[in-house]
């Protein structure tokens, strides 16, 4: 059916603006905000949804965009609204309401101000606006409060990926791919069991349907817990919970909410139905895989290409942890996401909406996920996502809730101003091998997360011209930084310890996490680099890491300290492990010495570990930035550094994505050679040899 | 289908906890700020949906519910849930989240402690518990941040009308009873035109359809409005207005969201439809009419019938303030709906949801629909609410918006501490016949409602027990009234001035405002008094009121000087003057000079006039306080007094709802006759005489 349209607009040339195509414009973060409540609620767990157990914030219900414009001639405009929305213009004359909402509208050449205003409440209000001069793009502001305040005014959220005039933001799907499975059998009780051959996400599909009635959908990552009825993860429980689903032959067959899984069993539950076979609809994010990596060892591509499955499935909306258990959205696993995003995707817009989901709104009353060091990580992702994704607007729009965080986080501190132990912010560093003494002082490892916080909160707020709070931030961060590495220095274990107690004595447990970020922010001295590194990095005796989580930045740490080569040996014996037990995506927990089914226990329950996360990824990020060694020295990679190395492979090769395209890189034992779309690049050769990287020109050196 | 249970829980009984039946329990307010924003996304104008200019806020999208308990064996509880729901207890061993969401739960017996975490993005998080002793009632409290934090903890909302376990408050709908049109004629162009009779609410039918295709639908409140398409008000315009109805005569019969009118015009506008006939399912909130008033005037019984009828149809979820234009919650609008409401349903729950819609949550940026005598009104509002429904925990859960409510309005005072005019501060006072003085300098009118509120928001204060900003609200509150009476009061006129201007001098414009609530508020002496009532009251030279919002007022200052008969001769006048031009609901304006359809102008729009408008209504409201006399002294009516008064008329009966039941009063010229259900009572006669009225006991008393 045709749309009708109200006014009749005069369309006239005028000056050739310079803009986008117009986009789907939104209040900034409120989608990322929108869609983390969306992927949140979707926690299958204990026959029901599980609820986070921290604050979720709303998208604001009631927006208005605004743009100045300076125009030669009326300009007919086609305006699409996601919501009820009032189209509005100020001109010498004063302030007018259009009597036209939506369709063609015609703004007079005198406007000297749009303005629309736009109610949603189930989605995030957003507008497109296309006209020959004037569009809807990342030139508008957004505000929630009224059309005479400015002061709230941000700039907005657009993306190249909503353009759609039909097709708003909160309306598009992702795409979809029917998949069959590889092998289907029958099980007791009239149930049927199907393996997908992989790990994978989507909608399971009910075929050969007969009769009506409820059945049982057991989501698994294992064939045994398939079979585990009632041991499953996403065991059935009460017919409110979403996992017991009504069938009938004629109109239900597809399960209408997408889950992850590799086997699916289904079980008659209740009525008369049968189910004769199942299929799938796939859905990814479909983000093209603009990174690569191949290298003269098979295992190692072969992780890596598991790895980029791994992050892809967890990689939607916003970044979530795992794709069987939790749909959460959690900083710590999402910051390391980003990092691995931004060598394989480099999907910006969804670290950008992770960044909004994780902060949410004001007032702050709780830390991140409740965790003191999920808050920390956040300053630090957001100077990382302006400096990798070049983003011209994050800090101004994201400025005045960074700051209130920051407020929140020194309110927390003890007298001595350092991250003192509350009962209620958690400190969790990682699931470790022993007991953490986290508790009776201040742990080395959020202090030194602090330290970070607070200098890339000086980095935004200098961006913003803060001048004041970005003093304050630094000087923090100086006198906090000062104290690691005196306070929490152990001379005899030539390390940093775990805990200063309040008795300002060291206590004795010495782990790895505070001394292996030391390393890679920079802030040891020569002396004590190289006592750490001999004392705690290359020292079996200290704790060993178990999760791919720290494992992250460990390997990180033994890159900064140039052992390429036992960084190497580390991702085929742990990843490689992995994959010989038969994984399709990375674990959220390894360890070699668990045999069997073990393997999947996790959280006190038999299969509670997920098979799919996020965090067990990390080899996309450490083969770009320290093998391929691409890394952005300005944002957008403006200026960037390329530091290659073998570490005793014979060869490798790879594209690093960026904002203008990607840097390829080629290293071998005779040559050097890089491509790059754009940017002011500088090559680094592992005998130190320092050449210019000129934008699109291959650079070819002999070693 | 019948519900599974998970657990089996053992019932044992235990001590006889005193408590209400099971209620949905709702994050306090929350359901009237949803409710608000459903009803003011409906506002039909200009061919769309047209959204208000002030914020909207949103409800918690996540919030927990809790309860210390006490049991003696352990509890079997029904747990009914709107969203995704946790239930969780405290007790000796620690914190336990539940492996039951919904259905049947058993609380261990020694649990101290039930906690429910609850999602949802699309309603108001609600959930309903019934065991045998522990039910979810107004005891529980509920916060939106965490499981630790306890500083935020408010009591919950709980309403008697929602105790269904299988209906929670979002998902219940009003009745709605089917009804004809009382003529229906063909119009041109194929269209069809019906009149329902009066003024009603509801969803369209449409009836013998034809075809399919889309109708253009006008509601109209006057037959002139509806044949006038392109002028009414709620004119169709593009496809994507919600007026223009998509018919098929298979599916599609009926209007799904409701709107006021009387007539309703349909016209064929794209595709091959024809519709024979229309009917219409009229919708009201279904609140009994709990108050009553007859007397031996029937064109008096007239009004009062007319103006209960327009109070029903714009009480809803939340107040409105009209029917067809706006359904916008307007906060000067609002109380008066409050008032008269009162009088007739007693549906406090409705002031309560109306209280939270208007005032939205934290940050406030602007005043409520961006006046500044709205804000005022509010804090009024809350005191009386709690004045006449004897809601306990209404102090405790609104303190902290009342309170940053008034922190806002302090701030925007000027240097003297008085209500300055600046441009974002919308200073409304009424429509009135000649413009008003209200810029360069102070209005009379806003510093006596700024008095006013800070003493209402000093009563809660108190309540809650913050003793310094009560004291801080109550000196300022008694300093202001103080420059009240001195600075605005010009000895020549012998009242109140409008302005006080910038340089200290005073406005010549007189008008009535503040005077008439000064005299209800008591602000004056004896001799102020007196002279206002000569000089303005009683005074026809000094600019007549239109509105019957101010009217109000107005009658109320009358009623307090004891006037009975003039507002009795004026309720006919004008009241009565609406009847006689057909009303079958009272209007938003009455003009006695303005004759046809001229009447129905508004705005500078033909028919931007509501003619069912609540601030109409306010007869309802005079003749229950200053008629029947009947005011509340303590909150709920545990004390009150009655106070009849013929004003002219032979004899007068009625009743008075509150939370205990009714107050029934008679009075002629021989006797006066209360019964009350409850309280303790006070009689005023005429002639002074005063009497004690026992609960549930005849008073008769001969004059």
């Amino acid at each position: 059916m045709k749309r009708l349209f109200l006014t009749a607009g005069i369309l006239v040339n005028c000056c050739a603006w310079t803009h986008d195509a117009a986009r789907w414009i939104s209040y900034p973060g409120d989608y990322g905000i929108w869609w983390g409540n969306e992927l949140q609620s979707r926690r299958l767990q204990w026959g029901g949804r599980l609820t986070p157990f921290w604050p979720l914030y709303e998208s604001y219900n009631r927006v208005i965009f605004r743009r100045e414009v300076s125009l030669a001639a009326d300009e007919e405009l086609e305006i699409g609204a996601d919501g009820n929305a009032t189209v509005c213009w100020r001109s010498p004359s004063g302030f007018h309401e259009s009597s036209a909402i939506l369709g063609k509208f015609t703004l007079p050449k005198d406007a000297t101000e749009i303005e629309i205003r736009i109610q949603n409440s189930e989605r995030p209000p957003s507008v497109w606006v296309r006209g020959k001069n004037l569009v809807s793009d990342s030139s508008w502001k957004a505000t929630w409060t009224t059309s005479a305040d400015r002061s709230e005014d941000l700039p907005v959220d657009s993306s190249a990926r909503f353009t759609d005039p039909d097709t708003p933001p909160g309306l598009k799907k992702f795409p979809v791919e029917r998949r069959a499975a590889i092998w289907t059998r029958n099980t007791p009780g009239g149930g049927i069991l199907a393996d997908f051959g992989e790990e994978t996400y989507g909608y399971v599909r009910f075929l050969d349907v007969r009769g009506s009635g409820a059945v049982r959908v057991i989501y698994a990552e294992s064939e045994a817990e398939a079979l585990a009825v009632d041991l499953a993860n996403t065991r059935p429980g009460a017919l409110d919970g979403w996992e017991m689903v009504l069938l009938n032959a004629a109109t239900e067959t597809r399960r209408e909410i997408p889950h992850g899984f590799r086997y699916v069993h289904v079980i008659p539950a209740d009525g008369n139905v049968s189910v004769g076979a199942l299929a799938m609809d796939r859905e990814t994010k479909g983000l093209p895989v603009r990174g690569s990596f191949r290298c003269s060892d098979d295992e190692i591509n072969r992780i890596w290409e598991v790895a980029v499955r791994t992050l892809e499935l967890t990689c939607r909306e916003v970044f979530i942890e795992g794709v069987k258990r939790d749909h959460w959205v959690w900083s710590g696993d999402a910051v390391q996401s980003f990092l691995m995003n931004y060598y394989v995707f480099g999907d910006y817009d969804g670290c950008r909406d992770t960044l909004w989901a994780l902060r949410g709104k004001d007032p702050v009353k709780v830390h991140l996920n409740t965790i003191m060091d999920y808050t920390f990580y956040w300053f630090d992702a957001v100077e990382k996502y302006r400096l990798y994704s070049g983003d011209r607007h994050i800090a101004a729009q994201i400025y005045p809730r960074l700051k209130s965080l920051m407020e929140f986080a020194l309110s927390r501190l003890d007298s001595n101003g350092r991250p003192a132990n509350r009962p209620s912010d958690w400190i969790f560093v990682d699931w470790a091998g022993e007991p953490l003494h986290n508790e009776g002082g201040v742990v080395s490892f959020e202090q030194i997360l602090l330290v970070r916080a607070l200098e890339a909160a000086a980095a935004i707020a200098d961006e913003v011209g803060a001048r004041n709070d970005a003093d304050n931030y630094r000087s923090r961060a100086a006198a906090l930084r000062g104290e690691v590495v005196k306070l929490w220095w152990n001379p005899e274990k030539g390390a940093l310890m775990h805990l200063l107690k309040n008795d300002g004595a060291l206590d004795g447990q010495l782990t790895r996490y505070a001394n292996m970020f030391g390393i890679f922010y920079g802030y040891f001295d020569e002396h004590q680099l190289k006592s750490v590194i001999e004392n705690v990095m290359l020292n079996d005796r200290v704790m060993k890491i178990q999760t791919p989580y720290m494992r992250f930045y460990e390997l990180e740490a033994l890159c900064a300290i140039g052992r390429h080569r036992d960084v190497c040996e580390e991702i085929k014996s742990y990843w490689g492990g992995m994959l010989k037990l038969g994984a399709t995506s990375f674990w959220e927990l390894y360890n070699p010495a668990v045999q069997g089914d073990e393997q999947y226990a996790m959280y006190g329950r038999r299969f509670g570990k997920s098979l799919c996360h996020a965090w067990g990824a990390s080899p996309v990020y450490l083969l770009g930035k320290y093998f391929l060694g691409v890394t952005p020295l300005k944002p957008g990679f403006a200026e960037y550094e390329v530091k290659p190395n073998l570490g005793g492979l014979r060869w490798l090769e790879g594209e690093v994505p960026t904002p203008f395209g990607t840097i390829r890189v080629r290293i071998d034992e005779e040559k050097v050679v890089v491509v790059a779309g754009g940017g002011k690049g500088r090559l680094v050769l592992p005998d130190g040899r320092v050449f210019d990287i000129p934008a699109r020109e291959k650079v070819e050196i002999a070693r």
